[in-house]
This record gives structure tokens, sequence and C-alpha cells, in this order.
């Protein structure tokens, strides 16, 4: 199968490659110029149109397109775009049916694009999210605590957002795995290079029912920056961020004070005052104004909307099914009942292109008619809607 | 030594034998009428003037006497008075200069008086002072952690109020006392009544550096009802109340919650989410607007004012010696530099009555320039001023 790249996705794919995360110019350049514009002024060597230098323009822009003209050779071939499609990794971009609208929290510093492997539908996992973090060096009493949280968030419907790491974030994506819930890792480097290396398995797992995301183009390694930058993402993605165990300079910290900056609720767990993997929890209660935690009840009560079903399970459909467009119809009339389909197979009996069915799909898993499983996509089972309290 | 009783003062005992600490209708009752004149009242089986039974009078006025009255044989006669007095009990009614101010915020419901023992003056020993409380079952951790914080505030000048219960009471007591510190336990019975029994040798060690108090008269039990009522003045007496280790349901949190409706700072050490015994304490962070302390730097942190000295001494006198008033200035004379005298002693080197010279050494003591040690009262030696910041 090929996935037709259009213009903006086959541009912002290359400026995944040559603009760091986060970098300020290009998020500045983003808000006045079209993505492939800016690719093809790099090509060319000239300023992107309208983008003017001296003042009143972006600040640092010359040089950053300097810097960013340095990379360009780092821009893949489109046989390198189709060997990672064909691995199972995709570019979700915002406008995307899958895209997270939640990102647009980050505003000039979110993502160019999010690097997506895995069988979860990105947007509509993230919906009901929470994210779990903290130290790499988790004790005994951290493990139990976010095995326990987590895996009970899981069952109740919760996604379960970390970062991939050893300790804590290594727990949350297991106890989320275990309940059969789903789970998002968010790396530091591409979603092909299993970091840390230890977690190469946990992540084939976490494809089966969640995903892995990056910023980073596959291929790429992680950069020190590379992991605080990251964390922004991880606090973006989610309702609202739990830290379980962090010392005092742990970098779980970095992601509680981006989500504090967000405005996401911010939540950690205590423990024992004598445990310094506990302290930097303290502070976070104590001076950042966040909320003490002691159990998944506790986050699912600061977190729950009043839409959310008591089950855990999202809300029926919204929208009812007689009254999507008659594209969205032919396209959830050749989704499976049980078991999944690929969305190349679901194009043909749909007899739709595989960019529209890509994007009717997303629009559906979000309406809560369809839903991501191992061999593809699959109706959603939806139990009686119940009674508002 | 006989102490001559003020006819106020002889009322005041009588109250705290027949009136329950607390009782709406006594509170209302002492806004309008004289201690003595109530006793009067009831003893002459009689209205007390200027009190008008009826509407726009005191609610179960009627009641709360037949009440009194029948309470009137748990009087002492005056002998046991002199008894107590023999045996170092002392009352401390409003007005003395030993009164502690801060039970203003008790306002009607304040003590009668309190029955003392021990060998703090308890205005000056309540100055500066925190209520370290918890739960009779305290952990291995609770322990640990009240021992450690009570043991450093004590040290620095803080004293440690609690209620003497086993557990955490017992542990912030004798972390004080080994501190070299001063602690104040406020007993749900008789200052005479070890309570709980095998807390006695405890309470003798607390008399010698520190004081037992409470509202019911010694020969008294402890009752149910006494124990949460005894509760407001353990959160009145401090500038701050630490709940350290507390089950969902434990007697500590009704002392949390005195402080928090007395708008004094009410802290509480989180422990491990596993720990039964932590749960009040994480309810009260993230539930009653409690402050999450982790030791007692957190607490002083809170609770110091900008006239606290660093090293945790009082300030130095306020007044100049030679300002104070001619008597002040005869019993200051006859206070010991170093060996303490007992205040009868001072009484006769001074030329004045018993009465006066407690009243002075009182107000001495507030002033900084006299301090009680197991042999009496002498002078407090002062560091040198420290400079502000």
């Amino acid at each position: 199968m090929t996935l037709p790249a259009g213009p903006e996705r086959l541009a912002r794919s290359a400026l995944t490659c040559i603009a760091e995360p986060g970098d300020p110019a290009m998020g500045a350049l983003l808000r006045i110029c079209a993505p492939a514009e800016i690719v093809a002024a790099l090509t060319e060597n000239r300023m992107p149109s309208p983008a003017a230098p001296g003042p009143g323009g972006i600040a640092g822009l010359d040089r950053a397109l300097r810097r960013w003209s340095a990379r360009l050779g780092e821009v893949p071939p489109e046989p390198a775009l189709d060997a990672w499609r064909r691995e199972g990794i995709r570019l979700v971009i915002p406008g995307d049916a899958e895209w997270p609208g939640q990102l647009d929290v980050l505003g000039d510093a979110g993502p160019w694009g999010l690097w997506v492997a895995g069988n979860a539908d990105l947007r509509y996992a993230c919906l009901r999210s929470v994210s779990v973090v903290g130290t790499r060096a988790a004790t005994a009493y951290g493990a139990h605590v976010c095995t326990e949280m987590s895996a009970v968030l899981a069952e109740r419907g919760w996604s379960i957002i970390s970062g991939g790491a050893y300790g804590v974030d290594g727990c949350a994506h297991r106890a989320a795995l275990a309940a059969a819930g789903v789970t998002i890792a968010v790396l530091p480097g591409g979603v092909d290079q299993a970091y840390p290396p230890g977690h190469h398995g946990l992540f084939r797992a976490v494809h089966e029912r969640g995903a892995t995301v990056s910023e980073w183009p596959p291929g790429r390694n992680p950069t020190r920056h590379g992991f605080l930058v990251r964390n922004r993402v991880i606090a973006a993605l989610s309702r609202g961020t739990v830290v379980v165990e962090a010392a005092l300079r742990s970098g779980a910290l970095s992601t509680a004070r981006h989500a504090r900056d967000q405005g996401r609720p911010l939540m950690a767990v205590p423990g024992p005052v004598t445990s310094a993997q506990s302290a930097g929890c303290h502070e976070i209660i104590r001076d950042w104004g966040g909320i003490c935690v002691t159990n998944a009840g506790d986050v699912m009560d600061l977190l729950a909307l009043p839409g959310d079903e008591p089950t855990g399970r999202p809300p029926v459909p919204v929208l009812p099914r007689d009254q999507l467009d008659s594209v969205m119809s032919q396209v959830l009339d050749a989704v499976p009942a049980r078991v999944g389909r690929g969305p190349a197979r679901i194009a043909v009996a749909a007899g739709v292109d595989f960019d529209t069915v890509m994007s009717c799909l997303g629009a559906l898993a979000a309406g809560g008619f369809v839903e991501r499983c191992a061999q593809g996509w699959r109706m959603r089972r939806h139990k009686q809607a119940v009674g508002g309290s």
C-alpha cells in the first residue's frame, strides 16, 4: 500500500527533519507561511514569502534559515517515507482528523507534526487521558503506587500517557497494558528508535493497543535537549499530569512545570517525607499549587468532565448515524463489526481514496462510531447510555 | 505557703467544677455576669443578676442553672484548693499575666480557667508554639517523623503543644524534652490524673520543663466528650497545628478542624498513600486547605513572625529595665541570676504580697526578663540581639 502524501504533509515531514521541535523562529514563520512554501524557499535558497526580514520581522530568522538549510540533507527522499509507511509509521499533522486538538495549548511552540506508530487513533486516545510521569529511579513504593493507579485509570477507560523511560514511566505503560487499556509513549527520539533500548519489547506491546509518538523523524536518536522539549508534549496531550515520584531535580518536574504553565491540572502523589524520591512531589504540592492525589479515584474526580460516562467509556456518538454525510456514511458501512480491517481495504470497499478514508476514520473515531484495533478498524460497541446524575 | 485566692479566682475555680468546658450557656452568661455573682446566685438558688430569663435572654439558661446547681457539691472546700496549691497546681484565669492571649480566638467557648501544673509560664511558653498531634496508633514512620520534627522545633525555641496521648502525642512531648525544649500537655482530665496512666512518668518530666494543662479540676477523670472539647484548646494555644499521622476518623482530625475553624495555620505531614495512618493527613492537604509540611523547617517558615529571632530565642526585653515601674523593679531585683527561687521567697525578698509577685513574674516572663526553671524563677540570659532580615 502507498499513502499518498499531500504537499502539506510532505512539507511538514521535512520540517520535522530540519527544525528542532519548539524552535520559536519556525513557530513564528508557520503563522504566516505555508509549510510547503518554507521548504521550497529553503531549497531555492531564498526568503520564504511573505516573511520580511528586518525590524517587524521574525527575530533571528536569517540565522534560523541558515540553520535549517544546513539540515536539508537530512530530509529523506520519498522512498524512505514510503518505507516508514510500510513499517506502520504515519505523520499526523494539524488539520488531520487524528490530530489531538489539546496540543493547541502550545501555540507557536506546538509540534510541526507528530510521527506516530501503533494502532491507537491519537486524537481519540488522548480525549480522556492522564499523563503519569516520574523518576527513572522509582522506589518499590513508587512502582507499586504507579502500577495500581495507572491500571485502575486504564480499566476505567483513561489512556495513560508517559515518556517511555525506565522507572515510573515504564510502570505506567505496563500497568495500562496489563489492564487492557490504551497507552501512549511520547519518545525523545524517532519512534523506530527504542529509547531506552531495554524498552524495545514494551514499545512493541504499546503499538498493539496504543502508540508511540515523536516530534523527531524516524531514525533520529534522542538528545539531552530533546528530553526536556518532549516533556511539553507529554503534558499537553492529556487532561492533567500526575507526578508519582520525583526527586527535587528530577526531569519529571519539567513535565510538571509544563502542565502548570499550560493551565492543566497538576497532581502529585505524596510519599514518605524520608524518601528523596518523594521530595519533588511534596514540593509540587506545597509550592506549586499541585493537588495531592492518593489513588485513581482522586485523579478521576479531578479530571472527569460532565460528559464522561461513569463506566469509563466515552459517550455514545453525539451525531445520529443518519446525519452523517454520504462519504462518512459509505466509509462507516465499510468498517466491519468485530474483526478489524485495514484502511486500504476499507477505502476500496467504500469506493473512496486513501486520504479520504483516513480522514473519515479519524472523524468517526472521534465521534465514537469506530475504533482502532490490532487488525485495523472496527465498529465500537456501545453500552446503553447511562443517565446523568 | 498559701496562695491567697481573690474572689474571681475562687469563683472561676468553682465554675470549672460545675460547668462543662465549652458549655455555651456559661459562655454567654460570663459575658454579662461576674463569675462570683454566678456562683453566689447558684448557691442562693436565684437568677444571676443581670441575666433575665425569657425571650432575649440566654437560650436554655433555666435548664443550665439547674444542671450547674446539681453539681455545686463538686466544688471543693478551700482546704482542698490549698492542698492542690501545695501540690503545685495553680489556676490561671483570664486577666492573669500567665493567661495565654491567643485563647481569645475561642470567644464564648474559651475556658473558664486553666488548671496548670509545671514550671513553665503558660503564656510565655505558648508565645512561640506549635501543636503537634496525631493518632495513638502511630507507625514507625510516624513516630520517626514526629520525633525528628518536634526535636528540631524544640531546639529552635518552639514549644511543643500536644494532648499527652500514646502514639504521636507522646513522641512529640518526649522529643521536645529530649531536645531540652518546652512542652505543654493539654489533658482531657485533671492535671493530677495521669491519662493515659502509662504516661505518668512522662508528665512528671513535662512538669520539669513545661506544664500539663486542663480545663477540668484536679481529681476529674477524662470523659469521651472531654477529649473532643479539649482539642479546641490544643489548637487555640499555639500558632499553628501539625497533624503527623491520622487515619480518616482519627481524633486528631478534630484538632485539625478546630485549627482551621480558628483561622490558624493547619499543616499535615504526608506519608505513604498505602498507609491508613496517613490517609487523614492527605485528606487535610487535599480537601481542607491544609499545608503539606515535610520537616521542621517547613513549619518554621510558615509560623515564624518577623520579630522571631533566627536563633530561635524570643526577643530581648522590649522595655528597658530602667523603665519598669518600682514594684516590677523590686521583684526583678529579688529574682536570682542562675539558680531558681520560689515565688514565696521572691515575695519576701521584694517586700510585696504573693499575688503581686505572681502577677509581676508573669509580666516579667512575658517581657523576656525572667524564666521559670525547676527550682522556681531566675533571670533569663540573653544573647546579643541579632540584626534584622
